[in-house]
Formats: structure tokens, C-alpha cells, sequence
């Protein structure tokens, strides 16, 4: 149930010895057709090598793609020129062994930044990727690009067009250095329906900006970041005007599902809050606004401890950068299915049970909501909370 | 040595029960002598009542002063229009048992946001602190300001302008939700020399920018930030246009320890780091760089394990929203009294040995350095880890 369950696609996951845990690290996704390709990469002004060599490939033509090689455990940023010589090495040989040129191999990378790319155990690996390819492959291919990911984050949608039957499939991986504008995560997206490039990116751009961007694990932005679709037309269908919305609709929803996922799995974290503000000027205000609450730590340790510490959330608001007046602005909490709890209604303290704000917090999934009681605008992130495990994963990550 | 240190000043600090610990928690600070006054406040949207009080006041009349009282356990803040009659409440009582106007005293508040001010607790805390003033008590008075602060802040400068001598004295607060532009900190500063409004405020503006606008523990910016200072004249001296440079050079010397003093007491911290941008552009850039680097939760656990992950540190300058050329970027990191150490040369890793710059991270203290190779715009910020204890302290803050 992964990027194999559309037709055409194969995928396999192998251990080649980057990681010193021997688990999965080099995963492999090929189709049996050429494929239409879009990407949306990291905004970071430090860019990996293998976004610098994918950006440059997409920019040139954007059909004709074979495979997408995976690497985890080593991120292949900040490495100089050598970075970018180590791609094309992994894509001649992974090109080679599929028989196809190197330009039609996409690659991405994850993991500690500014170790060169261990050329020799990628090489090696290959040779049993490719062999190992299978309908079947998803999920190894899936678990193969986890980093600090206690578990693969795989989805699939199927849908009709015109008649006929077009799956989408898709894997993702991240769970430190997440924030809006793609940090420290993967995904890829395969479809065996028939798009034209322009219609691709189209469709990814507007799934990614309504999924991948609005999470947010810590407020990190790596160097990485990729979210990539394949689409082989296998099925037969085409995605043209007429059915772009259900496509649309479709794809959105899965990125939706990856993206709450990898928030889900944030390292160490323990709870999924949305926050949602509204009564902004702008949806842009209101964004700015959520994203900022969402990258506080003493908002973050709060949703840990269970403590609804609505005062700490309403600081990280007011410190956002966008003016607004304090006694126009009322906070809630929801749990889900249930109406929202007032906590502050236009500028003072609304009356309520302690306990009833707690029982709220001690859910695995809430709701944040603010209304500044300024305008229309309106817009929320996803995140989770900053636990002991957080710095425990981070604070010795490469020992 | 502290705010009692210089000529006319006298403090006191007492429990009056808003910390259920029994610690102190009521500070007076008055003065025989009427003060010029200056204050810097915060930009948080969310000001808390005794802000709001104070800048009504400043904004009024900057001379004529005669006390300030601090509470600490309860900040005041999203309390609504009880907040602020609260506040007079307060001045109203104090201004009466010292023989002045109320609005001849200043009032600052820290601690948990949104529960209202014990007001009756404070008013019995004022009757015993009243008589316990003493030219003695400023260190009691810098203990009285704690909240999760593990010790006080106190620092003192001697000069003699004119001939004659005079001295600054100085206390502070604050260990978490800590970054530039004034986060959850407070600080009192008393001279005895003879200042007017106008040089004062430029004095204090220029020393805050030096020093507490350098700081950064957790990014989050509270609703309460306030600096201040007193100018009495019991010294005799009088700053004029010729001994501005020789007091503001003392001034700023003495926020900076206190400023220092406040980052190496961050909640959970165990590290002093500066982070030094240049080769940026313009001033403001490198800062921006900087304190986005210090803000990240990355960087900080690394700083934490000791780990010298160099890799994020770039990534973290990289997502500040501030271009340049990543091939151009060399990094540095450094032991106090030691040369710097190379890690990354203009693009590319460098050649280094990972045990010497594990002992530079090993220091309680040490710089990283990055020059982005654009231009002579240089800053710095001074940060510090994020560990398990600060998830511990803002866990359970409220509990």
C-alpha cells in the first residue's frame, strides 16, 4: 500500500551499510513506463546535493523519468563539489543497471549532513536493489528512507476517471527538523495516470501547500526537503481540465495523510494539536501567526506536560510580528467531536474548569483555536508537542 | 551589590504567599531622592498590565520617581481591565506607606500568565516590606524577582565622572522564554549620578541594544519584558555631553554581565554559546542569521550533547530567509583564548579532527563562527542549549 500499488511501478528497500544499525537505508522506485515528473524542493539557501542535481534535471525536461533512487542515513549536504560528482555516480550506475540513461534517474537523500555520501556501499547496494525490484516493494522502499521515523508513512487513493480506475500512491518520510516549506522530509508520489507536466506540478503544488506546508515538528528547515510525483500513465487515464478537481482532490488528501503522519511520528512527540487562527487580517497574518505558535518551545512543553497554559500561547501570538489588539482576542480548545472550550474571551480570562481544560490537553489530538477579532483572514499548521525524548533523539544523534 | 549599591537606594525583599513555595516573591526598591526614569518594554502584541502601566507613565513624565515594586510568581498578563486596576491597587498602597503620589512608583510582574493578581497577598507584603527597606537589602530584592531563575542576578560598576565618584548597581531576572528584544526578563537599574530624562533614555536604549537585545534561550518573547533604570543624583555628579561615553561604556558593561548572567542561568542550560555572523551583507542580516541559528531547537540539543553537528548550524543559517551562496560559507567554532577551528571551508567540509572540535563543545562556554562571504555586515548573539530539564521546567511550570 505504498508508491507501488499504482500500476506499472516497482520498489525495493535494501541495507547497504550506511546506517551502522544495518537497517534498511537505500530504497529503489522504477516504472515500467516513462514518467511525467514534478517536484517542490527545500526553500533552505543551503541546498543538498541531489536537490541541486534533481532541481537542475526538472528545469531541463520534465517527462521521460525511470526511477528515483532513496538514500537514508546520510544526507549528502554541505559536501562541495564531490556532493554533486557523488550523485552522478549513483545515477550512472543506477541508470546502467535499470538501461536507461542517468538523466532519467531522480534521487534524494536524508540524514547527517556534511559526511560524504558513501559512494561504494550505495554502488553496492544497487546491485541488489535492482534485482530485488517487485510490485511488492513498497513498503520495504518505504521503510528503507526513515531516519529518526519509528515507523513508514505510506498511503494510497484510488479513484474513476472518465470511466476509468487511477490509483495514487505515496511515502513519506521525516520527523525532526520539520516546518512549514519542507524540512527535513521526503515524499514520494506515483500515479498511473497520464498528466502532462505543467498539470503535474500544478497538482503537487497546490497538495503540498494544503499538507507538507503546514506542518511543523520544530521549526527547523533542512536542506533536503522533497516531495516528488511520478505519474507513468499506466492506467490508461489522462487527467485532463475536466477531471484535474478529482485529481486534485485526491492527491491533496494523500499528501494530507503523509503530512499529519510525519507530524504524528515527530521525534519524541506524544500529541498532534492543530493550531487555528482566525479573525486576521489576511490568511497570510493568520498563518504567520499559527506558525509562530507552533515553533514555541514553552508552547510545545506546555501541550507535553498536559498543561493548558493558554498564556504562553497567547505570548507566542502577540511576539508573531502582526500587530493586533489584545482585548479583541478570545483562545478555545476542542477536543475532537466535541464543542470548543472558551479560555479567553476578548481579552480576559473566560470562566471555566481547570479540570475540563486538562481533559482537553490529555487527548492525543486537539485543537488550538484563536480569533483576533480583526478581519477574515484564516489558516492553521499541524504540530506536536517538545518532550525529553526530543532531546534525547537530537542531542546525540550522530553517536 | 546590587541595586542598593549606589547612594540613596534602598530594597527589600519578602514572601507574601503568591509562590506557593514560601520563596520570596515582593521586591521594593525606593529612592531617598526623586529619580529620572527610563524604560524599555516589550513588543509583544500581549503587554502585560504593569507594561501598560509603566509606558502610560514614562510617557507622561519621565522624572520625580521615588519606587518600583516587582512581584514574581504572577505576571499579571491577559487579566483584562482587573489587571490594570490591580495595578493601582498596588501603587495606590505602596505610593501611601512611602509618603508619595502613586504615580511616583513603577511597577513590574513576572511569572504565570492569565490567573489575576493576588492583590491582598501583595498589599500584606507591602506593610512588612515598607519597614524592612534597607540599604542592605538589594540582594533579597534580587532574589525576590526569581521565578525559574536558580540564582540571582546582581552586578555593580564604580567610575568617577568629574571627579567625583558614582555608581551603577543592577539586578535582573529571567531563564526561559528569553530572546531579543526582551523576553520574559526584567531588569533594575539605580545609579546615583545626576541624569536627565532625555540622555537616560538614550543611555539605557543604547545599553539594552548591547546586551539584553543579545540574548536568546528559548525564542519565545514574553509579555512582560522590562529594563529600567533610576537616576537619584545623591552622587553629586551629573552626566553631561562630555562623560555620557565614559557612563554609557559602564552602563553597558554592566548589562552585559547581567544580560550573560541571565543565558548561562536559562532554563535547563548548560552551555554559554555566542554566535557570531559575518561577511553578511548589512548588520541586521547577520543578526537575523544569527538569531534564527540561536533559536533553533537543532542546534540547541547538539549544543547540548556536545555534539559538533556542524551541519545544522548551516542548515539553520540557511532557513533565516536571508540569501547567499552557499559555496561562499565557511564555519568556524572556538574555544575562549584559543585559536578557531575550521570545520567548513567555503562550501566544503575541511579538513579537522572530530575529537578537537568535541572539545570545543565540551566547553562550558565557546563561539561558532560563520562568514557568508558577502560583505562586512557582522553580529552576534549570545544562546544556550536546550536540554532535558528545560522540557522538565516548562513541562510541569504551572503543576
Amino acid at each position: 500500500m505504498s508508491v507501488t500499488a499504482p500500476q506499472g511501478f516497482r520498489a525495493a528497500g535494501v541495507a547497504c551499510g550506511i546506517k551502522n544499525s544495518g537497517a534498511l537505508d537505500l530504497a529503489l522506485v522504477a516504472s515500467a513506463r516513462p514518467c511525467t515528473a514534478a517536484g517542490v524542493f527545500t526553500t533552505n539557501q543551503i541546498k543538498a546535493a541531489p536537490v541541486r542535481y534533481d532541481q537542475v534535471l526538472l528545469a531541463r525536461r520534465r517527462a521521460g523519468f525511470r526511477a528515483v533512487v532513496i538514500n537514508s542515513g546520510n544526507a549528502n549536504a554541505c559536501t562541495g563539489p564531490k556532493g554533486l560528482s557523488d550523485v552522478y555516480s549513483v545515477t550512472e550506475l543506477a541508470g546502467f543497471l535499470l538501461g536507461f540513461p542517468p538523466d532519467t534517474i531522480l534521487v534524494m537523500s536524508t540524514g547527517v549532513i556534511g559526511v560524504p555520501l558513501p559512494v561504494d556501499k550505495i554502488r553496492a547496494g544497487l546491485m541488489r536493489a535492482v534485482p530485488a525490484l517487485s510490485e511488492e516493494g513498497g513498503e520495504a522502499a518505504a521503510r528503507a528512507i526513515m531516519t529518526t521515523d519509528t515507523r513508514p508513512k505510506m498511503g494510497v487513493r484510488r479513484l474513476t476517471l472518465h470511466g476509468v480506475p487511477v490509483t495514487i500512491g505515496g511515502m513519506a518520510k521525516g520527523a525532526g527538523m520539520i516546518h512549514p516549506h519542507m524540512a527535513t522530509m521526503l515524499a514520494l508520489i506515483t500515479t498511473d495516470a497520464e498528466i502532462d507536466p505543467d498539470h503535474l506540478e500544478a497538482l503537487l503544488r497546490a497538495a503540498v501547500d494544503a499538507s507538507f506546508h503546514r506542518i511543523s515538528v520544530d521549526g527547523d528547515q533542512s536542506t533536503n526537503d522533497t516531495v516528488m510525483i511520478l505519474a507513468n500513465g499506466a492506467s490508461g487515464a489522462r487527467v485532463d481540465e475536466r477531471s484535474m478537481p478529482l485529481f486534485q482532490e485526491a492527491l491533496t488528501d494523500l499528501c494530507i495523510e503523509l503530512a499529519k503522519a510525519i507530524v504524528q511520528d515527530g521525534e519524541g512527540a506524544t500529541k498532534l494539536v492543530e493550531i487555528r487562527v482566525r479573525g486576521a487580517r489576511t490568511p497570510e497574518e493568520a498563518r504567520w501567526i499559527a506558525r509562530h505558535i507552533a515553533r514555541s518551545p514553552l508552547v510545545k512543553t506546555a501541550f507535553y506536560g498536559e498543561d493548558p497554559n493558554w498564556g504562553r500561547i497567547l505570548a507566542a501570538a502577540g511576539s508573531a510580528g502582526v500587530t493586533f489588539d489584545s482585548d479583541a482576542v478570545s483562545l478555545w480548545i476542542q477536543r475532537e467531536n466535541e464543542p470548543p472550550l472558551l479560555l479567553f474571551d476578548r481579552g480576559s480570562p473566560a470562566f471555566y474548569f481547570e479540570e475540563e481544560a486538562r481533559r482537553i490537553f490529555q487527548a492525543p489530538s486537539f485543537r488550538v483555536l484563536i480569533d483576533l477579532g480583526l478581519g477574515e483572514g484564516e489558516n492553521w499548521v499541524w504540530t506536536c508537542d517538545l518532550s525529553h525524548d526530543y532531546v534525547s533523539i537530537n542531542g546525540s544523534y550522530r553517536t
